[in-house]
């Protein structure tokens, strides 16, 4: 989703204004709120001298919960973007960046 | 790593008192750190509605510098505890708990 | 990309006559045939008594292959498919498509 | 597990002739032979121009299975060659190995 609503043409406010829907984006805050107080955790794990497979679990945990963000992100922005650009009939440079992002995804 | 050296016998001779390596511990910490402000960063990304292939970008990079920790975190344990446990002769628990902990990783 | 030209209109002209690039296709074939190749190679190891680590090895770069050619075949899909199917105004069932499958990557 | 029984004082043979479990090297032997047909298949679907988000998917459930067969030899491996290497007292070479070959796994 493009986020940045300064983009858009003021005319087509009513219309256009929910680029992003609110809702998912309060999810995707709490999410990475929670990844953040995780690896805060993982921290204080390494700290303590905790077992090391244990740390190793979490982290996994970690990156799994990340993989469930970016797939929340992923989703949003092809239905709001890539359909709002295909609407407008300029979808070639979204999916190009879309492209970029999902390089760095597969490697 | 066992990280917590209480199960050690305080009159452990000096080569196995450090079961961790101090500045190893110091670096995991600091990595994760710095994971932790990028997730910060993140959450400021989705909230100033930045543009939502950047954001996938930074957690793809995210992504990257959690299995970057894993493996260090992994190549002392495998050094410091799997080695140390095989001259104790009480290797099996070990190998048995780190299965369970890259059973995570490879899913 | 819809590799299938026989949905398309016979009649239709030379822009879209080419949803598929071949050179492209040809490359994913050649690509996947060396993969193919890998898997028996690797399954020869196994037969040899090779040491594990090296199989290991073996199989991680074997992964890394195949998520080249699954970026290979994302990129040409959204030039070719979900470019077209934006200028033709239908453009929704397929990014519900891309949705899915890109959910089984993101785990 | 140390596939290479040459390595092996030939006294012993008859104890450690089994270093690897048989019957785990003919169920590996078999998934790589799913996986390999499965690869096949999938150059079937793209030269029959099948949809490129079910091509995706498919090359998702082959590095599904790949990381299953590699968490088999990895398990397999640390039982029978971790295990083994420790209780000869020669255990540092066999974690190296395993260090480097886990590396191309966490990238």
């Amino acid at each position: 989703m493009r986020y940045n609503s300064d983009s858009l043409p003021s005319h087509s406010h009513a219309a256009l204004d929910h680029v992003h829907d609110a809702q998912t984006q309060r999810k995707i805050i709490n999410r990475l709120s929670r990844i953040e107080g995780h690896i805060r955790g993982i921290k204080t794990m390494v700290t303590e001298d905790r077992h090391c497979p244990e740390v190793l679990i979490q982290i996994a945990a970690v990156r799994g919960a990340l993989d469930r963000v970016a797939r929340m992100i992923l989703d949003e922005h092809l239905t709001a973007c890539v359909g709002r650009a295909a609407q407008q009939g300029n979808i070639e440079a979204e999916l190009e960046e879309l492209k970029a992002a999902l390089d760095h995804f597969l490697r």
